[in-house]
């Protein structure tokens, strides 16, 4: 074990060895908890900011509730990492978002602590009130179930249906409303402006100087008056603390707020909570990298800082090298702004995501062109319908995991209407580190279902940048482009604009033996393998097809009267994806060659390097050179 | 024309027509507007209750606002019926929701006065408000855009998502909120009892007991005194209009509530918020069935009521024949009853559909283990995989199209955790006069992309009983069953219950020349087609697959061991459908068959009868019957 452990956090191997602790050792085990994670995460990257924030809350549930028969559901998970580590973690920690390690979010099959698996925002409340409507059918009326929730994850709509449920239910749960004024980047919004002015006491302070100021003048009318001043303000203190607040006025009773890092006020605050009945909510303010100056300093940078010098903060090996090929993301970022300055239609659309989508970039340079619209991603589709419906270009760009979210407004409010709005799909395909909940794996299949849709993913940045400016055409309808996490292969990517045409792949390279067709960065594999092939004789034609949909037909026809022999690579699921789509072209048209599939099998794939992860699904260079060899001797 | 047009109605052909009017003429409008939607309802049916409630409303946006340059967006569009009669629309009403006829929903290709195309609830918000930022960065700021979204859509999770982003927007959308206290069945959740607190006037009501009878009583104290206590009461009064206030505290200006039935005094508030720059609401109180007095006591049961008495409102050709096939939905209802009286872990929940459903008639006998958790499908399921994971067996009732609004909370809150949630998936396929909106056409292609689901689709009514008797045996994962809108065939179909055995498909009639495989109530119109094709001497083997997922592979080894021609069958779309995971089968195992794909091809169907629709789709009894012969000669 390291010898960085504290003594305290040492001895604590359950939450039941930190509940035999005194009141006054919690702040003590607070800082060595603190400690363990900085030093951690500064050799094992992960998500810093959030769990630090929490410290306090996370020894405070398990100090007072008696978890795991008691429920705690962590929204996101980002901010789980304390509680990782007192839930008999400690000691795996080290293997945290690794290969074969422990997930970076809480996971019901790693650990009965962790009673709901989360990942993605705004869950916690819904899971919350099922489970604990389900202990009272079920007549476990002593169970408790504690929500933790960020003030960035209520602005999901999911959390507001979860609140409106919960306010007429006769459940018991209670929400923790952790208030940091930040999701990933600042919190945008109308919620978030409330929780400031709540934290700020406004209520307060405005009774006090617009009311209370003037029943205050009646006190010189002596003590009759003087007892109904104080009636008076009893009753409106009372009517404002109670009417005045979203929560109250929803019909949940509100706590709060308070100091979110005072563990043993916080402590106490849990205890007196957990008797009382009914829907309730906490809200605690708390400080996202708390403890951790460079962090507090710069919370968006220390959401996931990756590396850093556990001492100064130092972020070690920063990606910003011009000689090394960019992020896709920041292909996507820049070039948004070099067509908006050209287009005057373009706008830009996130949902709370302006530093990982790199649409921060534009939101700087145009702030009236570019949208943070909270993390909200069913109103960020619509509302780009919106904008496109009075004949503006919306380029929405969401990850690909989180479109999930989003699937009917793509369907209802822009694909029927045939508006033109241009999803960008970041953190396509399996995106490594963050696991099952975040791969992007299903957008190729469910994006290509939609009548309408055009579905392209670009091999290289270069690619990407001439989807980017040809879908801006008009009456282009609506426009799908997924591109992966990470860098690409071009140092050289600023080329000029070229326009591709809807719907046409290219040839990479020549062959005779068999053909491989590849949408997407799995270009980059299949080029490798080719070369591979080639050092044992066997040519293979590499087509890189670009569009999912439409397909290039007049290529295929080529392709299936030249090869019998043929394999189709995807980043993404292999059912309905797709090489399912060239099967459908197969079938339509009979053609009879051999197809053999490699993407994402039908199982849900966890955590590792995303070459460690396409490796084991038999997609990378190695796996389609191994399929190209098979099919042959097929 | 309809003799029963009122005269002043008859001289509208549009809303300039209308804006002509002077204000004293607009009630005897809005009386004319009612019986006429009256009138052209009973014979022609469609959405009633909802329409008959905005009749004013509707009335005074035309007339206040410039349409269609001024943008109104309804959400839903149940209650657009008048907008659509008012907008040039009124002698094509009596062709509402009929095949080649108008919408039952505003759609922008239909009339340039539907500035959005609607029919999913809560999307007028978020599309209202990328109008209106559209219109600020197109320098059109004279053009106004209006929201009219009832209390039920304002449950669901976007519309909050919009509210929250509209708020801190410097946009001058207006939204109305038309409060009459239900969605389809009566609205549920905090925000509905919060709205009944604001329309029953409790703010005003406990400010007076609490505060001011105590401020009253020092007004015996003088002349300064009551200088105080009304400076006091002033300060007092907007506080807590403003601040006390859900939308307000949001960063929405609040106004209302007002009647919505007082035509003139609604178009005079109107006009003043015309002017008022910011996003702001508009609280109005309607009653729905306003004006039809069956429909307003029996406001459930009038939101679509099918053919009715126009006198009386007596409902004509109720479905409710004992000795008629039942409705899926009845099957669904009784037999999830029949079901928890079993197992007593099974519970049900519907997002705000308990008639739609038939999920009501398990509220009513078992009112602690069925939840209505309001138009909130997120939420429905993360609630449901909640308890599933608590061991509980929650049947989820969701309408298809309406589950592409769960896309996400399936896989990441269900499938990856791989609980035990009974996805029923109501109106699948082609559901008729609704539309492209309304159609359930997607989610056999984007459920069988998911691992750990089941997919299952039963052919008649005893199937769709034995497949949710099968579904709730410990440890079986999440399992989908889809079923159509309206009546199936048996009109025995209270069998005993029997299991069915897991991704194992049935044949339905031996054949030599071909084989058809359906799945769903597709393989009723295989049934009459084999009969057809007996006629011609051609014999068909007709298998019901009952599960796209896992598909029946030992059957399907058999088929195309005996078979070199064959035709799947699906009420779902082609490209990625049941038929494409037959081609996945056939290019794994190496089937050289040739297979025909009969389903919903790759665009938006319109309006019609299910019959219409499916025939222009082709897989209707006679559409296979082609297939079958085409494919013969092929």
């Amino acid at each position: 074990m390291d010898e960085s452990v504290g003594s305290i956090l040492k001895s604590i191997n359950s939450p039941a060895d930190l509940r035999q602790l005194p009141t006054e050792q919690l702040t003590a085990l607070c800082d060595e908890l603190r400690q363990f994670i900085i030093d951690e995460v500064s050799s094992n990257p992960g998500h810093l900011g959030a769990s630090l924030g929490v410290v306090e809350l996370t020894v405070a549930l398990h100090y007072v509730y008696n978890t795991p028969y008691d429920q705690l559901i962590w929204d996101v998970g980002h901010q789980a990492y304390g509680h990782k580590i007192l839930t008999g973690r400690r000691d795996q920690f080290h293997t945290n978002r690794k290969y074969e390690g422990i997930s970076g979010f809480p996971k019901p099959s790693e650990s009965e602590y962790d009673a709901f698996g989360v990942g993605h925002a705004s869950t916690s409340i819904s899971a919350a009130l099922g489970m604990a409507l389900a202990t009272s059918i079920k007549k476990e009326d002593d169970r408790k179930v504690v929500a933790v929730i960020g003030d960035g994850s209520m602005t999901g709509g999911m959390a507001f249906e979860g609140l409106n449920n919960a306010a007429s239910s006769n459940s018991d749960v209670l929400i923790i409303l952790n208030d940091n004024n930040m999701a990933i980047d600042p919190n945008v919004g109308g919620v978030s402006n409330y929780l400031l002015n709540i934290s700020k006491s406004k209520p307060y302070n405005k009774l006090k100087n617009e009311v209370w100021e003037a029943l205050g003048k009646l006190n010189g009318f002596g003590p009759k008056a003087r007892r109904l001043v104080q009636k008076t303000e009893g009753a409106l203190k009372s009517y404002l603390l109670k009417e005045s607040n979203l929560f109250e006025s929803l019909g949940i009773r509100y706590f709060g707020p308070i100091d979110g890092h005072d563990v043993e006020y916080l402590s106490k605050v849990l205890r007196d909570l957990r008797n009382i009945k009914g829907p309730k909510l906490l809200h605690i303010i708390t400080k996202k990298g708390k403890g951790f100056k460079v962090a507090e300093l710069n919370q968006t940078v220390y959401h996931a800082p990756g590396k850093f010098d556990k001492n100064t903060g130092e972020i070690i090996g920063c990606e910003c090298d011009l000689n090394k090929p960019p992020k896709f993301q920041n292909v996507f970022g820049n070039t948004i702004v070099e067509l908006a300055e050209q287009n005057p239609k373009i706008v830009g659309v996130t949902p709370a995501m302006p530093t990982g989508s790199s649409l921060n970039i534009m939101m700087e340079k145009m702030p009236d062109r570019a949208f943070d619209v909270g993390i909200a991603e069913p109103h960020a589709v619509t509302f780009s319908a919106g904008m496109a419906i009075q004949g503006l270009v919306p380029y929405c760009n969401i990850y690909s995991t989180f479109m999930q979210r989003a699937y009917d407004q793509i369907i209802h409010d822009v694909a029927i209407q045939k508006l033109n709005v241009i999803f960008c799909l970041d953190r396509g395909g399996l995106v490594g580190a963050d696991g099952a909940t975040h791969h992007g794996v299903f957008d190729l299949a469910y994006m290509r279902n939609i009548p309408n849709m055009i579905v392209s993913a670009p091999m290289d940045e270069i690619e990407l940048r001439n989807l980017m400016f040809t879908a801006q055409q008009d009456n282009m309808g609506p426009f799908s482009i997924r591109y992966p996490r990470g860098c690409g292969c071009k140092v050289e990517w600023r080329q000029p604009f070229e326009q591709i045409p809807i719907g046409k792949g290219r040839q990479i390279s020549e062959g005779k033996d068999l053909a491989i067709l590849t949408i997407g960065t799995t270009g980059i594999h299949a080029t490798r393998a080719v070369k591979s092939l080639a050092n044992k004789e066997i040519t293979a034609a590499h087509y890189d097809m670009r569009f999912v949909k439409p397909l290039d037909e007049e290529l295929l026809h080529e392709i299936f009267q030249k090869f019998d022999r043929v394999i189709t690579v995807e980043d993404g699921v292999i059912q309905g994806g797709f090489g399912s789509a060239v099967l459908e072209f197969m079938a339509t048209h009979g053609c009879k060659s051999k197809l053999v599939r490699l993407g994402v099998p039908d199982r849900f794939i966890e955590h590792g390097t995303p070459e460690e992860l396409q490796r084991d699904c038999g997609f990378d260079q190695k796996g389609i050179y191994q399929a190209a060899l098979e099919i042959l001797q097929g």
